[in-house]
């Protein structure tokens, strides 16, 4: 299945801002959050499709917006 | 359920992009989107959870970026 574009660039963006603010494992993150670490890696690779529920706990994990996880998308 | 405030602004701020941008009725955007009206006014009232895929689809639809559908959400 061919992954959509705006799927990649959520992918990138949530991986970028999850360094950035200090999450270097993805493990350490997806505890932090409540969600399982196959699911955040899935995610990255834009093969998961996240609700909008779950855009925001991810943002409140981060302490950013939630549209700055959609910053890079069109 | 308790209906929880990120999804009462996401409605919100769709129903008011939908509004001005031109589509007075749901019926019509639904269709112009290819989404079923009752699911239209499920998202505008918080009732529903939209994945990222039908938050780029709606964005699309009334040609404002994705990010655009999340600026009052906290």
């Amino acid at each position: 299945m061919t992954i959509p574009a705006h799927r990649i660039a959520f992918g990138e963006r949530l991986r970028t801002l999850r360094r950035e603010l200090g999450w270097s494992s993805q493990e350490a993150f997806a505890h932090h959050v409540g969600l399982d670490r196959t699911y955040i890696s899935g995610l990255e690779r834009g093969s998961r499709n996240p609700t909008l529920d779950v855009i925001v706990k991810l943002a409140h994990g981060l302490d950013v917006k939630p549209a700055e996880l959609l910053s890079t998308i069109y």
